[in-house]
Order: structure tokens, then C-alpha cells, then sequence
């Protein structure tokens, strides 16, 4: 059986395409936006909100919902929303193997018993900042470098947040892969070659 | 043609071995203690300093040489080491592929205009135990760890002032794997995948 394959990604180095081709090749369910409905059907919080708390976070609107959530005892949006979230990853990760991208998900199954493979993608900022004018068009590269920090920095603060470990640290992963160096098409024929050969 | 295979490690990673086998899969020159003869041919350096100073360094000693040198204004013996290792590092990856171990070497070859892949080598505390436990033989498990800690502390305190960052660093390597939970062959057989497929 396949692994479970959680993918960690920096904002713009193609995790998101290399694993859904990873899932596609491997013919096993691919989790992303699709955990987002999930979610919404489990906790009744609505899509967008999911999608703006569900992995990044300002930290400013962070500590507001922590000292909220420790003075009046009771859980913020986002905090059940990170439990609805990792009852979702959780149940997928359980029903077989599957491409589970973000979400503190490689923290989130490290007790499961489930075989995990943990990878990091991650690229150079200027490759970043190529794939993402390539995707989004219209945008300046002054504008381009100015959301790859915000996002970069919000899915840093969630991660640290919720796991209590620091994002991106080499022992989190079985597998590191610059996608900018080696390219994407080779960064899934190495997760493929590995899924395979954990099949054995 | 291969690129330069720089390869950083952990202590009782199996990061030795695994560059060992890479060059010779690959049939390309391997360097680690051999790095050591030619530093000695070069500086006039005893093997064993070299040996000694030429990738580890105790901070204690370090700030000693530091401040003896800015206070003298000439070279410690540490950083002379350093500049006859950066040579042989640069003049034997200007000789061609090659698989070259530690000694700040991912660093060194930064500019080089040379084609590098860059590999770090991790594994957790468990695997590197009874990897060197089946290693060195007689030594308790205390003293292990003791061990790891104090090397680990060394090679990064001597990375860190001879490049001004920190080891260990994701974005520094093309690929990192983690040999504990992956194995040895599967290591070794990605990187020779990579560096073949540079070949092309």
C-alpha cells in the first residue's frame, strides 16, 4: 500500500501541482481545497471563512483570539476550526492512501500509525516569484514578493501555533526538495519512486 | 556530465557511507579524509590538526582564535586550515564530478560556476545511535549521545563562522533525506537518479 504523502510547500513552489500530479500518478485521492468542504460540512463554518483561517493566520488577529479564548474559556473560529480540520485529515489519512497538501498535516498524523511520507517543497524566491506570474498574470513583482512574505510568514505563524514546532525544520521531513533547482517534473518522479518503492 | 556532489551530514547519519557509495555507483573521485592529506600537503599542517580543526571547532577555542587574531592581525592556524581546504575543495571540483563530504563544501562551491547538488543527510537520534553503535562497537549509549551532541555542536559552530549561516537550512540543498526512515540504498539510489538525470 501506498503512503500517505503530506506535502509541505513555501507559497509559489509548485506544491500544490506537484502533488495533485503526484496523487494522479499514483492514482490515490488528492487533498487541498477539497478539505475546505469537508471542513465546512463538519464544523458548519462557511467555505470562506475556512479558507482565510484554515491555514494562515495574522498573528495580530491571532493573539486577539487566544487571550479571547483564555479569558472566556471557549474556543475561537479558528481553533475549531483547526480541530474540524485535523478530524478531516485524520478520517482521510485513515480511509487508505492519499496526498494531503498543508494543514499541519505531517503533525497532525506523526502518532497515527498511518506509513507517512513527509515532504518539503521549496524553491528560490525568484522561481517563486516566475510560477506565480506564470498562474496569477496580472500582478508587479514588487507585489509578488510582498505576498510570498505574507503568506510564507502567515502558514509559518499558524504551523508554529497549532504543532509548537518551527515550520521547514529538515527533521520534519523524510524528503526535501528544492523545485526550483530540480525542477517539478523531477521532484514527482522522485515522491513517485518513493511512494513505489514504500509500496514494496 | 555528473554534477559535484556536496553532501552535509549529521553525525551517524550514514552521510559518509551514502557519498561513499554514490561516487562509487557513479565511478567519480570521493573526498573526505582524502581532503585531509592534500590540506596537509598545501598548509604544512599536521594531519592529525587538520583532522582536529579542519571541520570541527569548540566555540571556547574558536573565540580564543578569534580574538587572538583581530588582536594580532593575522591568520589563526584554524583559518589558515580553512583557506587551504577551500582551495583543495574548489581545485577538485574545477578537476570534475565528484562526490565531496562536510567542510562547508555546499558553501564554498556557491559560485563557483560549477554544477553542484547539494544533499543533506538527516536521521533521527535512534537510527544515528545504533548506526554507531554498530560502527565503533564498545561505547554505552549515554556516551553516544553525548557524543552526537558534542559533534553535531562542533560542525555547526565551525559552519556557521566560516559561512555566516546556519546549517541545516532547508533552502541550502537541493535535496535532503532523511536516511533513518528512507534507508541507506534508497538514499543512495535518488542521488545517483539526480545526478544521472543532471547527465542528461
Amino acid at each position: 500500500m501506498y503512503p500517505v504523502i503530506t506535502i509541505s510547500r513555501e507559497f509559489g513552489s509548485g506544491g500544490h501541482t506537484i502533488g495533485e500530479k503526484v496523487a494522479k500518478n499514483l492514482d490515490i485521492p488528492f487533498y487541498d481545497g477539497e478539505i475546505v468542504n469537508r471542513v465546512a460540512l463538519e464544523s458548519g463554518y462557511a467555505k470562506e471563512l475556512i479558507e482565510e483561517q484554515g491555514e494562515t493566520t495574522s498573528s495580530a488577529n491571532k493573539w486577539f483570539d487566544i487571550s479571547a479564548a483564555s479569558a472566556m474559556y471557549f474556543q475561537s473560529p479558528q481553533d475549531e476550526i483547526f480541530l474540524a480540520q485535523r478530524k478531516v485529515i485524520l478520517e482521510a489519512a485513515e480511509a487508505g492512501p492519499c496526498v494531503i497538501v498543508g494543514r499541519c498535516s505531517d503533525y497532525i498524523l506523526r502518532n497515527a500509525e498511518i506509513p507517512c511520507l513527509n515532504v518539503l517543497i521549496h524553491s528560490d524566491l525568484e522561481h517563486r516569484i516566475t510560477r506565480i506570474l506564470q498562474r496569477y498574470g496580472e500582478i508587479s513583482n514588487v507585489d509578488v514578493k510582498k505576498r510570498i512574505r505574507k503568506k510564507d510568514k502567515q502558514r509559518r505563524t499558524y504551523y508554529r501555533y497549532y504543532t509548537d514546532q518551527h515550520w521547514g525544520v529538515y527533521s520534519n521531513y523524510d524528503l526535501a526538495l528544492d523545485s526550483g533547482s530540480l525542477g517539478e517534473d523531477t521532484c514527482i518522479h522522485l515522491i513517485c519512486e518513493l511512494a513505489k518503492n514504500m509500496n514494496k
